[in-house]
């Protein structure tokens, strides 16, 4: 299964990464925000952005 | 390997998928557009935003 890990980037001097929700499948950005949905049909909407997407490491990174 | 497909979205009457690159490893989000990058280094900037992200069928929906 090619699920991803998606990350919210928080930049207050050094850059943290707060994990979101594993296992995401879908990722639907919207106007004020981003839909993530896990393989397990779990939904979040995250106010933010795609920052960027590492689809070999798993990784979906959000910047708020 | 997790790499997915990226493919642009015409809605012209019907919705037509365009495959744009296959084997996209990163997916960076720009002010004008996205940057793709393939697993093999290839890079391409597509004038567009992200549609939909389809991970478990390895699939990136951009609508330009």
């Amino acid at each position: 299964m090619c699920e991803a890990n998606a990350y919210l980037l928080e930049k207050d001097g050094e850059t943290n990464e707060t994990l979101l929700m594993e296992a995401v499948d879908k990722v639907e950005p919207d106007k004020d925000g981003i839909r993530l949905i896990s393989i397990f049909g779990e939904q979040k909407f995250i106010k933010g952005s795609i920052e960027s997407l590492s689809l070999v490491d798993h990784k979906i990174y959000i910047r708020q």
